[in-house]
């Protein structure tokens, strides 16, 4: 099924193959499929899908279709979406829809789903309320395990997970069981007797960030939140842990890269705003960067009298900022992933420190050879290879040290990545540089 | 619970408490817990817990504890742990251990076991084949709705996942129920009936990481695989998903920075196993910028007559390298995601070039002026900021080029990152500053 078999078939008029050939499709697809379509064929084409697979691939659509289905639309059909929706796609859709859709869409809900989509949304962003649903299904510990499945098969079809349910008792949180818990023991067990009690669970205000790598942690399928009364007041479920890794991720890459991260993909962000998320960085490295301008003014003397000299400043500029840019990476991801925490302090500078004597003896060989086979001249090998070695240590220590203190004082150590620790490390080699070149050639 | 705790109820040989507060525990902290002990106490500790859940703790051990207990178990200690692990993790761990503990878990394992360890083995590693379990629920499509449900709770237990089951007919995959449909409908449905036929699979030599993809974008619990003869051969599960995803995400880190991937973490690696996997690229990007050296040498008439010229150097190229690595870094992460495919070559240059305008205007005018006030020089601010000019638009452009090529070239858009663009970016940018400079200054 493609565009091309669609567009054929609404001008044949073939609406029952078209509906057929439609019903086959994975909603997932279906919405990538339809987000190609012109408002006319989007509609028709939406029309034709039974509520069920309306409501799960309006989820799945970008938001400039969601926004043309809205406004084609009658009441009565989007009443029916918004109904047949799981209650934290709905939040997600309200987030980003303009004021007048987001009045359309709350008059088109049933009081209750209102109230609830309210709660939600005053949640703080990013926050473990913000990306919770409170469709979940709630056992009591005196159910025994064939009354717990009873209520799962009636009240399972609203719920987006019912395989982790939760036990509680005056509205607390007590237990969790699941599915497969209750369907591996016998019919007259006490849920209360097999349910788990040592829950792990979340509070509405923790970071999505956090409760996402819990999931990454422990493999769970959803995770409780709780209020700061301990009451249950919703569950996480694992797609939309695995959406937040994803958005996290891309946003860190986007900070290392000296950049403010878009909510947006990058064709659907504009190329004013590209412009913007990228100058205040690209502006504020540019002239910290002319600090190096001005250090090698005062060394003129130097480079008039050997003008080679200057030749040197790219490879050691390159290569500092590269050696910077590895630690840095490394220790910003460990720090992500929790492998690294900030009481390692001083075992990641060691580990450091003698990485780059390794990397620094070899590379400075190297080059040394190079220079002296190029040049004949035994003092500038050794005066390029000692600055080398200094850059290269400085370069792996100030791009370790610096993520660990971002980190310490609550920043996001993403931004102390690549392009800062080179315009930092640029500085001090070229200072190290002149210096062991006045010393080496008497300047 | 912590390890002060246990050591303390190990020494006053307080074995019950300890069994019922290690009970208590998650398996993945009780890992994280055993983890920190020495082998005489992990062995006891790991000996109070009950079979099941000795397994799990195992499952998220690190391979240097998980080491210490093969040692330490004895053959039928080790052959119950193994019963009851999931195959996939027993693999996992297998792939991780050296020949004569492999030797020890095969020789612990019953026939069936070793020949599914032996068959997933065999796929290429990075592999889907390679990642599945064989451990999946699966029906006929004949079954009824309570024939199901009653085969699941026979056979569940054993079972990775329960709550997707594959219906297969002659060992084809024919279609999937969920126990959600399963116990959402009547007992007397017929599976053929309620089945999903519109199945997405993968095959077992599909890379791993677009496998991890396919649960990103359809919100799958599990997946199936099929072999080349489309015969359904195991499943892959989430939690499986989640952590190809963070390993692939993290690779990629590390090659946009300019080093060899690792399979462990950062305090895993040794010392020299870190220098080994930085020091291919930085040496081959140190002699990769003596190029740029060797152009600086060819305008020495330039610099020796206007020596203030090399102070732009530095500004020049960190903010080219800026400028680049933004490009590559966002074409590198919208390939990674699937937003940006190879086709939108020219969609993605023409937008890069169009933000690369605005960005040196800016920055170039901003610059201009801050060289005009701190030297008086018109023509010197005119120069540098034509040269930032071509710069940005150089590196922008090249930034994007180069990991879209990469991708259809079938390398990895990682490596075409930061660092060697930089280097690129580098050489072009000194060629045009001292074209320009001669030009102007009529050198």
């Amino acid at each position: 099924m493609n565009k091309e078999i669609i567009l054929q078939l609404i001008n044949q008029k073939d609406f029952s193959t078209l509906k057929e050939q439609l019903h086959e499709m994975n909603p997932v697809d279906l919405a990538t499929l339809l987000e190609a379509l012109e408002e006319r064929q989007l509609l028709i084409t939406f029309r034709l899908l039974n509520k069920e697979a309306a409501a799960e691939t309006f989820s799945y659509m970008n938001s400039l279709t969601r926004k043309l289905l809205i406004e084609g639309l009658t009441d009565q059909e989007l009443k029916e979406v918004m109904d047949e929706m799981f209650l934290d796609d709905t939040v997600d859709i309200i987030e980003e829809m303009p004021a007048n859709v987001v009045k359309r869409i709350l008059k088109n809900t049933d009081e209750a789903t209102r109230n609830s989509i309210n709660t939600i949304l005053n949640y703080p962003k990013d926050s473990a309320g913000s990306m919770m649903t409170i469709e979940y299904i709630h056992l009591k510990k005196d159910m025994c395990v064939s009354e717990a499945i009873e209520r799962i098969r009636t009240e399972g079809i609203d719920k987006e997970t019912i395989y982790t349910c939760y036990v509680t008792e005056n509205r607390k949180l007590i237990g969790l069981v699941s599915v497969k818990d209750l369907l591996m023991s016998k019919d007259e067990d006490k849920v209360g007797d097999i349910m788990e009690t040592n829950v792990i669970w979340t509070y509405t205000h923790e970071d999505r960030e956090n409760v996402a790598k819990m999931f990454g942690k422990y493999d769970f399928l959803a995770i409780p939140v709780v209020d700061t009364e301990q009451y249950l007041v919703g569950i996480v479920t694992v797609d939309d842990a695995m959406d937040v890794i994803e958005e996290e991720t891309t946003e860190d890459m986007t900070k290392m890269a000296a950049m403010s991260p878009s909510e947006e993909s990058y064709f659907e962000t504009s190329v004013l705003n590209h412009a913007k998320h990228r100058i205040l960085w690209l502006l504020v490295l540019m002239l910290s960067a002319t600090i190096t301008g001005t250090i090698i003014t005062t060394y003129e003397g130097a480079f008039s009298t050997i003008p080679l000299l200057v030749a040197f400043i790219p490879m050691l500029m390159d290569t500092g900022g590269n050696c910077g840019s590895q630690s840095s990476t490394l220790i910003i991801r460990g720090l992500a992933l929790d492998e690294i925490k900030f009481k390692d302090f001083f075992k990641v500078i060691f580990k450091e420190f003698r990485i780059s004597l390794i990397v620094s003896m070899v590379l400075a060989t190297v080059n040394g050879l190079r220079i002296f086979l190029m040049y004949r001249d035994l003092t500038l090998a050794i005066v390029v290879g000692c600055t080398l070695v200094c850059t290269i240590v400085m370069a792996k220590v100030i791009g370790c040290i610096l993520p660990l203190i971002a980190k310490k004082c609550k920043l996001d150590p993403a931004i102390m990545a690549a392009p800062l620790i080179t315009t930092i490390v640029d500085t001090c080699s070229i200072l190290v540089y002149f210096n062991i070149a006045t010393l080496f050639f008497k300047l």
